[in-house]
C-alpha cells in the first residue's frame, strides 16, 4: 500500500480528521458524494473532510484496492440511523499527496441524510465565507 | 486484470447486456445504488443490469483497481441529461465468477434520476412478477 493511503487509513482510524491537511497537495480537488461540484485547495477541502468526519459514524475501511498513484478505498459508515457504504476514489500527485479525491456512495436515501446534515454545518461555519470561491 | 474482469469491461462495451449472465454465479449478490436492498440470483441479477444498461448512456469504465477476488471499476455516465461518477465493487468466487456486485455512485441527484427511471422499468417488466422474492 502507498504510504499515503497507509496515513489515511490511520488519520481517519484515529478521529483526528485535522491531519488530513498533511496529505493533500495544495491544489487538491474534492467531489462530494452530494453534488456535481468540486471543492479546491487543501484548507477547504480539509475543512468539508472534517465535518463529513463528524457526520459519519461507526466508519470503517474495508478493501483497499489500486497501485501507484490510484486507488479505492472502500468504506461502510453510519450517517445517523441510515447504513451506507462507498468509495474513496484517489489520485496522488508526483510528490505522493493527493490531488484528486472523488466519494461515491450508496444508498440513495443515506446520501440525502449527508447532503441535509452537510449543508446545515457549512452555513454555520464562518471559515465557509471565505471558501466560496472554492466551490466550482 | 482477472479474466473475468475483462470479459465484463468487453460485455459492456459490446452494448449486449444478456452476456453478462455468463460470468455471475449462481447465487451472485447485486447490491444497487439506489435502496439498501439486494438483488440475489443469476436470473433477476441480470435482468435489473439489463434495464440498467439501458438507462445508462455515454457509459465508459475508467480506472479499474484492485488484484485476484477484490475489483473496484470506475466509471462515468450519463442518466438523461444528468452526470454521474461511480464504482462498481466487484467480488469474484473461487471459480471466477462475480459473486457480489454493488455499486456506489455520484451525485446524489443523478443517482434519484436513476431510481425514479429503474422504478418505472421494473414495474412494467413482467418478468419481475416470479422475481419479487430475489430482493431482500
Amino acid at each position: 500500500m502507498h504510504p499515503t493511503v497507509k496515513r489515511m487509513t490511520e488519520i481517519v482510524a484515529s478521529g483526528d480528521d485535522s491531519k488530513i491537511i498533511e496529505i493533500l497537495a495544495e491544489e487538491v480537488r474534492f467531489m462530494p458524494p452530494t453534488y456535481w461540484k468540486t471543492w479546491v485547495g487543501r484548507e477547504p477541502v480539509a475543512a468539508v473532510l472534517g465535518h463529513v468526519g463528524q457526520v459519519f459514524s461507526n466508519f470503517r475501511y474495508r478493501r483497499i484496492m489500486g497501485e501507484g498513484k490510484d486507488w479505492a478505498l472502500e468504506f461502510q459508515c453510519k450517517i445517523g440511523d441510515h447504513d451506507a457504504v462507498g468509495v474513496d476514489l484517489i489520485t496522488l500527485n508526483d510528490a505522493g499527496l493527493i490531488e484528486e479525491f472523488e466519494v461515491v456512495m450508496r444508498p440513495h436515501s443515506s446520501v440525502g441524510a449527508l447532503r441535509d446534515e452537510m449543508n446545515k454545518r457549512v452555513m454555520t461555519d464562518a471559515r465557509f465565507l471565505k471558501f466560496k470561491e472554492a466551490l466550482r
